[in-house]
């Protein structure tokens, strides 16, 4: 299968086993020289000791690429999503999906300028990734070669794998040998476990597969009470200190997960076509939603809110399939982007044992009108009288109706 | 204004200072006779004693209607509307909007058979809630004379009514004499409160407010885990135990009220064009969206739920907005029902400070397959490399479109 | 029922037996200082005649204000809303519609340049425009105050009418004493006629009430051919010969009249709650809908294509009830231009007694591959064998669904 | 690759070349007992035939299926689909589409009363056609085999598939040798053309591709008009003559043929990812779907159509892409069913050269009251002030927003 024309394959390459096999791999079996891309997104662990890695198995130094790319992603891929107030099936806030795309787009950028002919990731066969990736990667640079080894090789167990990682001298840790009890990815915006001892849907997670947050039982007894200033659209600062992207997601993420925010356990149905269950910890984005949704709920029409939930499911569903980099998603965007310019302000947030609650929202850009509310008349007159006309000329369709159908 | 061909009037009467002020209104004003109709919709007030308010007021006794409609109003309102997930503005379970159609339909059916010409409501000039119960009429009976007090009577203030509820020897309770500090709805599925001191977003709802649920810090430090069993997309039974539908969801509010669970504190979108600030609570129907989530996530196909997620905006706006009886929201029902002929199974929850989580979920029509998302094989087989062409052919426009636009 | 406070007022003004009227009535009822705005939209009736009336009707000259607009109109809002294939009701091409924001947006501009505290309009109180006037003056001008005569004054007949009309030296055309046969409506994208005559939805419309269109019977035998360039959406030039709007769409016009092309007999629904029915003509809009389908469908990706298909009948309404300057409207624009951006080309078509038939189309930015249908490899490679792996992981959740309901 | 396990197939078998040559290729490859199905679908050929030409090629008499499922076709497939006046990218009306879903429902019903344990089709590996059978089968049948040879074989050449032919004595009548200048499908619905002398979508489509229409210019020079009669949204009745289903359409197709309608030319998106163009001939569905409007336009309220024309884009997607079966297409179809309950009445009809214009239309249930839009009041009453509550409750948030945005 292996396509002995490729010469040079940039590999998405986090240092772990899995991809320092697939490395291996793609040197032995295809020929190629391989190019490490490692993406620091936040996933809490030191990127750096990759390189070391790399070097030892044989990349050559100009080959290896190092890259924090923490800002960008919160900026350009988790903000813009956020906005949406994007949800997936009701509940996933999509902390993978939205990870895949960046991590392409800088794989087709190395190659462009090393003259790389393919690319290569380490998403199984059976997962979305493998569709997030590719899909990226097509989209941005259509003649480029994908190497999936995962639905390529023939290893027939991991038995089988560990052998050739053995047989190359790639460094296997103790527990690795023994069934690991669940499956990992994790990054600035979420971590998510799935597998083995989660496979039953009908059996509770175990309390350790969860990396980022605390039990809402361990949590403080005592709330905590934040601000999150907005504008348009985005978060820009935490009790009234101004942050950058990945530094005010941090942030969240710390306070999420002191508090116990931010899992979820969750049968979702996979692009592929098949429920996997996962388990997903998104401290900080949980509490970005709240709070999105807070600032929105006092600056955005109400004509651009319900458009807004209208066109979500379907934005939630393109960037979870893995179609980041399509037109449809890009026009999505630029009616949500449209809609954010005013949604600016501040919300106060209460982060209580797993709980946010907002409990407040001010803004110099508010639709609300407190006296049009109240007997007194606001900004707007209104007159109680005008509700009489829009009831009767909403009710005629119905009644035209009724006449005919003699309903009830 | 007072249309004097009015000869009967149904009313809307909870035997509280408003609609007997109302009531007496109509009576003068339109010198009509009046009907009363006075509904248990589980609002956690007796409602016997309305009878002898009538009574005293001068409504004959056969004109009074006293009836409790829990079951009816759960069964044919509430699950349904549960059936679709539904959440208005992303968040709020929508249930005053759910009650208003059935005192609609019960004041026609009593207004049919007592030959009635007229309904009336104590609903506001400025809220939705008039435009909900109107339209329900109209939708029902189109040729009703309905009348509104709160848009058409003169008087000035909130002294003046009170004035006026003297004059007639209507009961003032000593503290409505007073600035009263929040208004309120209540049934099974909810309570609201609204006004005066919520008026200002910007400042936390007080404890006080909160009818139906304790605050999340007050809960038992030990969580509650129950079983909920669904049929048909409904649930039948809390730990095993088979309910009826108004009993059930008693049930759930009790659990959700001693675990903190189900407040909402909103600024929302009103059909009438002004934003305004609610406190909400739904503690039963705040655990029966998780459960029912939670059971769909297992039985019901991708394609089904994503249609569902798609349609649930414009389920929800038609509800808030009082389109209950329209055809539109019929056929989204006739579409959602269909899709909940397997949603069936056990969920189990667990109830912790406010928190409600799922951790469990079995189906003897899951459509969960353990296999398919192992290594192995599942029931269905599934090939790997099924999925390189999967990808291939979903990326092919991408791959066009990138060959025109040389993106990225 | 007349402000009396109102001092000027900015009246749409056509000229005719009813907007004289009007004015007249604003400043006797009034008291009001009137000024008049008359348009030239492509109605097809010279504008400067206005003028002479106006100032019969003792309006000072500088309080005149004649324009022609057809350039703004069919630029900032004729082709703005055929950039989405907009259709009401499967059906209507909105041509009255789009032109009463351009006329409200005018009023408010010159309301502010001549402080004046109002505007009014010829609109009835059972129709669409009555709305769309007022949502545009109040979307612009929030404060201003709407008159609207049509719903405050109390002549109970045309005689009535007619009789203040003679009563204040109104010219009255010989045949406005009598019956009208039918209410008209036309601007430079299209004519209506409504009422009257075409008031039963059995009987076929006369042929007299059509205005700008031969019959398809009466049209030449031979077909003529035409080809439209088209940039980022727009027509820009007919027969290779480069148009302003306006132009252009004037040249579409002569061209389907000619052939007997746009022809519409329709019952609709009204925002306001009725079915009216209408006989409406769109000859270069019919052409030029035909024709942007026609480049849409070799340079649009099917994701955009598919995105516009369904957000279209949400904009088409928006468009009808007069919701042209709202943030949801706004924001589907915003992703319909997103999406223009190399909807470039050329399109030939044949006109021919009333069918008009895309016949051709070429683009620099064609996404059609000749080599990709063809049993040749394409431009990107296509395997048939990925066919098979793309059909079964679309198939897996049927199979999985088919396994448990045991179907067919 | 062929997978020799495979004991009965059951193939989709028109009798013609292609189908003659899978037939042979089964048996010699697969070593597989064939049985044949061979429908009449209205596609204007002979189906006895077929059985002669399987027996000749060895298949066993009970072997051989032949069934006449025009009734079937029609009623259970073309008219729910026209119940949604289903349009695939604005035009097309899914002709092709629409026929597979039977065929694939047919050939399973006979795998399992024969024990086959496989099906196949003819369709290619570049076309929407085989996803539309297979995910018929599977959806069905999940554990089938299916068996697509023309992804599977090797022939690498048109030669050498007829090499194969003309080894096994399958006769090729003497044009298919010459290069044909398109390929074909046809049924009750339609037929279409595809391929060769029509892959320059810049050229037009020569008059000899069309086999179901005269040319607009052909057609007789005076109109022909004609009544349908409906019941629950489906066509009953010609001129007052009731027909059923399949009769109705045939005679549909016969008076469109002869005035030269429902040819389209048209460049479509496959749902395999490559732009395709085709010409259709769709005569007595292009009547169907302007009159069913028709009909829909005076007997469906505003809602439920507004619901519909949102909704259609989808069903339409899921048609063409092959998803009959399947809840969600399902889940539309009972929203789309429960919307024609009152959808009847009797449509008048003109066809001229092309055109089809509906000209009157009546029903016992008719929502049009020809009083509400007049002057007078309706049967339901209308007050014109009502008109100015309405306008002001709409305007009201965007004033609101005005306020705040100073716009225009």
């Amino acid at each position: 299968m292996a396509d002995k024309s490729v010469k040079k394959v940039v590999l998405a390459y986090s240092g772990g086993l899995d991809t320092s096999i697939i490395l291996k791999w793609l040197q032995t079996e295809y020929g190629a020289e391989v190019i490490t891309f490692t993406a620091d997104l936040g996933q809490g662990e030191e990127i750096e000791p990759a390189r070391a890695k790399a070097l030892a198995a044989g990349v050559k130094p100009e080959n290896i690429f190092i890259e924090d790319v923490r800002e960008e992603f919160v900026r350009d891929f988790v903000f813009p999503m956020f906005r949406a107030n994007t949800v997936y099936e009701g509940q996933y806030l999509l902390g993978t999906s939205i990870a895949r795309p960046l991590i392409a787009k800088k794989q087709i950028e190395i190659a462009r300028k090393m003259g790389a002919d393919a690319v290569s990731h380490g998403a199984t066969g059976k997962g979305n990734d493998q569709v997030r990736f590719e899909l990226g990667y097509y989209g941005l640079e259509p003649d480029i070669t994908v190497i999936a080894p995962w639905r390529e090789w023939n290893f027939k167990s991991r038995e089988a794998l560990l052998d050739f990682a053995e047989k190359h001298q790639i460094q296997i840790t103790k527990d690795k040998r023994g069934e690991a009890p669940f499956s990992v990815d994790a990054n600035l915006l979420h971590s998510s476990s799935e597998g083995k001892v989660l496979e039953d849907p009908a059996v509770e997670a175990p309390e350790f597969v969860h990396m980022r947050t605390i039990a809402p039982e361990d949590a403080p007894d005592k709330p905590t009470i934040i601000t999150i200033d907005f504008e348009k659209g985005d978060p820009v600062a935490i009790d009234g200190v101004k942050m950058s992207p990945a530094t005010l997601l941090t942030k969240l993420n710390e306070l999420g997960r002191d508090n116990g925010i931010g899992r979820l356990d969750l049968v979702e149905n996979r692009f592929v076509g098949m429920k996997s269950r996962g388990v997903y910890e998104t401290p900080g984005g949980t509490i970005l939603l709240a709070a999105h949704r807070g600032i929105e709920s006092i600056t955005l029409d109400r004509g651009a809110m319900h458009l807004k939930d209208e066109l979500m499911p379907k934005y939630a569903t393109l960037v979870y399939n893995g179609f980041w980099f399509s037109p449809e998603r890009e026009m999505l965007q630029a009616a949500i982007d449209y809609s954010q310019e005013k949604v600016a302000g501040q919300v106060r947030v209460k982060l209580y044992k797993g709980n946010v609650t907002v409990i407040g929202r001010t803004s110099p850009y508010s639709l609300y009108d407190q006296d049009l509310v109240t007997f007194e008349e606001g900004k707007v007159a209104y007159d109680h009288r005008d509700a009489g006309g829009f009831i009767k000329l909403n009710a005629l369709r119905l009644r035209v109706l009724a006449k005919r159908d003699k309903r009830g």
